[in-house]
């Protein structure tokens, strides 16, 4: 899966998406969640930040790596989007110009995109939140940009920390970024729906004033491990 | 005062909190005012922020110091809740983990807490802010942790920047979070409200288009520091 | 232009404010906007961030240089402000100290300020959004500060990166701070609305699934730049 | 070749390593020389920073992933070093804590280890030094850390925004730290040898007074691009 | 040990210094090696860094607190030298500003002092070096600050994240700055030079290519955690 | 002095470069000494820094706005360097990208370049420091630029926080770069120089055990202040 050496300007049409049904019900959970029920691995940096509180997002990824302060991929990518995906943008370099705004919003959203999870910087944010057009990003800049650099499309790519191949699948919500890869997407949403059926009875008892301690058997492995108490 | 070498694994039982009266009475001023009224000391950095603007707490400070990526101690700091206390949580590294989510966030509140301050991350965020429990951290991150290594509950620590000995008042809001020393608590408190009963009477009369120049009487020493105007 | 060694202590009471109907033009756009109507030349560093989402600004620039910790300057700028104007606050030194509360606020506001943007810190962002006062700023704290060192009015300063000189027309809003300078005030407030206009077509083209690559004529620029496309 | 999910508490023993004699090749050339052989791609993130100037190395990877705070998987990572690799530590979150030193320095040289590229923090910095053991880092830090919780060996990490499968070559100088691929090493390092070679003349040229523009022949695009001369 | 009210604009004469032969046998020892001894805690940020490299001290702590942008309190604290001291310098705010220079440090040196470590900025590092007087700072820089504003002498301090007595011992190298209290001061010396001996064996055996999985005997608890080796 | 609308690709030919004896007076100083006789402005952020550490450079400035990601510009000002002048390189928007190596440093040098100040990141650093070519920067990168998009040459630009026209002097060293306008060169040297000879006289007094206390004649000041000393 190496990333060879002619990677750049190259435009992958054929990508295979996570299975339907195991996008549909990872979306049921929160990042949080499905974070824990992956192992803990495969999260974004926490740097990545919704453009506003509510927004949501779970798809297949299409991804893109940009060149700083160019978007031209941008436009190259609207036309790989099918429905339900989630465009997943890396840039070369740590750069926090706007990318992306209302009008690529517009085009995104025209060929069925679900949302844009972006290691870059996003404008026209007044507007994506009246769209409610759910975007991830690094920054909000009205920098715009230039359109004279390939990139490309459909590569695996590196954002925010996190490797993601075309196809995996991509949550997003106000805790975070996780990426899912395709083969375990069926696997990771089972352990999440275990994972929420236990947290139910889990919250009700701490809500009666058990205590965690109690509750996970942890007095003694603390003790174990030298806890003492003082007055 | 000092932290001795064996710190590390020590609960404190019996903390001595700050005056009830006092912690009333600070709880009815804004961080900013309170701040004024200790000379301009005790606040954290101001990277500490709400995870919803509204959030407020008061309260004194239960102290737990964590581990990077280990929350264990914040179940044994649960157990030494009471009905009011704050929780401050240190962690011996910079890490922006989410240490704190829903669940303990429903215990804390069972026991009786009014809030969280913590240098590190939570995650659950969308349900906090449903529940309207408030939290003051670094970070957000759904990444989560492991129960592996002890720290303390109830030594002093420093948290964003500042010297919190457990019993302090701590007082939060979206200006940020100030550590008010119990022994001092009373005296703060009533200087806040001296200084908030005078601000009224300044308001009016800044309203009214009178200049501070004037009301502060602050053109002489602006003249004797030399300021010259030039058209 | 340069700023002379004597430029601290000085306050510049007559500056030529950018023409009115420019920036009543000016104020009917969006940061974004105005910032590609200018050629992408400008903008503030990204970290300058509205206290609330909703905030806008536009005005010509009252500028004041301040002291790290010292805010003795606001006082003196609030004098020298017009209605319409908008202060814009540059520093000595990086500092997120709380410059300005919702006392200045309601001086700024009596003098018929229209907003702020400090490359500074702020506080009682609680009250500051309940006046529905816009403030951009690098920071929200309720660090308060000193009233000892002189600074300037009225001269050019550099604010978080973009070079603004007194009568310089501001627009701020959640997208980021763009400086029009006055004498190219209504050639660019022109040029923003030929933009705009312009987008209300593209916007439809995009909408209905026209994709940009067609819509600017992209597919030649690319294929000539080397992009290929595989299955 | 994506993540699994079990993919934490792994130490996979046989990885292909890429060719030695590429690896020799591309020992000879400098990280920008390399990278802008593969095209500027596979560069680690600015803030990677050698702990000593003179600091180089280069080598097949043999990749860790640590957990915040904890160091147990550098210890199981030794077993698997064969002479002349080079090993690259990634961390589940951003850590600066003091992971490697000089006793595992010591071990990792007996067991023919080529340097250290961590995505984390490193201590002992002046024996490092005596040692001239190359180590790239995030950060100096005496910080320990604890043996408590398990991460994996070689499986393909993300280290300072670059993935590195493990047999990549890594190259580290002061300029930065590059991944290629095993299975283009030879592809870069010929045409690293040809961008070298190239270089000489180029440099002659230029030391000679003879410009960029013309050397290049820039001129003519320049002009096409709309530079414009003014006196 | 709160910080009281009124601790802006006070000098306290008379500290209790830790005990000589204490802080004498600590000198021998690395920071990192101090840090473990200690229990891992008491160290300061690891932004925290030496002017030159090989910059080292050593010396019981004698504190002041800034203001930001203002170092008038650096020549109060001058007179409170004696011999053998640190100066540990903290600030109300974050700042970069060069509180400190070649005069000031030669002020200190004829007072006697062995260091400083400030949390702000210094210039005249060229001068600074040359004379090897041991600098650890936050940062350098050539911007000047104003005497205008007090601070205090010898209260605590919180200096990158560390709580600072007066009297305390403070240990500072190229790995970074370490804090231990004066009442432990002889216990953490006894411990670093115990930790110390056993190192030299341990250097030995991992020299000689014993891995430090058997030196330590980590294989059984890696299993017992499921660690898993495959092929 | 605005920026006008058109100022992206224009290259000014002929600029008024600071009096030759000025700069030359110039030279002789620091960068902290001349930012006090300035009157404490005009300096850059303090995260510009020397490549190595004894780099210094002081000559007239040619300035060049930088696209994110794209050195063409480099070698257009190449061409306007004349004997003694110093590259001051700003860029749209914040990137660390390696705009600069050994080859355009060979190109300068040929030209008579003095030295470069780059807010950007440069490469081939051990190369430049082998030619003792001073450069100063916000990063050290490998990552390569392309050459595409039209930035500007001699136009006044933004660096690191600081204005620079073309033609001020910048002078540069270990403690950071300060830019001196032209029209104040020969006063800001002069009053350097007085500054200077002041130093020699206080550094022999403070040596000889005076304390700044007494040298400034600040205990009045301070007691006025409300400085308290207790035992």
């Amino acid at each position: 899966m190496s990333i060879p050496m002619n990677d750049l300007g190259v435009v992958k049409r054929n990508i295979i998406r996570a299975d339907k049904a195991a996008v549909e019900k990872l979306s049921r959970f929160g990042v949080a969640t499905i974070h824990e029920a992956m192992g803990r691995v495969g999260l974004m940096l926490p740097y990545m930040r919704p453009i506003y509180s509510s927004a949501k997002a779970c798809g297949p990824a299409v991804t893109v790596l940009l060149q700083p302060g160019d978007n031209w991929m941008m436009h190259v990518v609207a036309e790989q989007l099918q429905p339900g995906d989630v465009v997943v943008a890396a840039c070369t370099a740590e750069n926090t110009d706007g990318f992306f705004g209302d009008l690529l919003a517009t085009s995104f959203r025209a060929r069925g995109a679900k949302g844009l999870v972006i290691d870059g910087g996003v404008r026209d944010v007044a507007d994506l939140t009246e769209m409610q057009f759910p975007v991830f990003s690094r920054a909000i800049s009205a920098k715009g940009t230039v359109k004279a650099t390939l990139g490309s499309v459909n590569i695996p790519v590196v954002c925010a920390g996190a490797l993601v191949n075309p196809g995996d699948v991509v949550i997003a919500d106000v805790d975070g970024v996780v990426v899912v890869p395709a083969g375990v997407a069926q696997q990771v949403a089972d352990a999440a729906e275990a994972r929420e059926a236990n947290e139910g009875e889990k919250r009700a008892k701490l809500a009666a004033g058990v205590l965690g301690l109690d509750m996970y058997k942890m007095r003694e492995p603390l003790a174990k491990a030298g806890l003492r108490y003082i007055d």
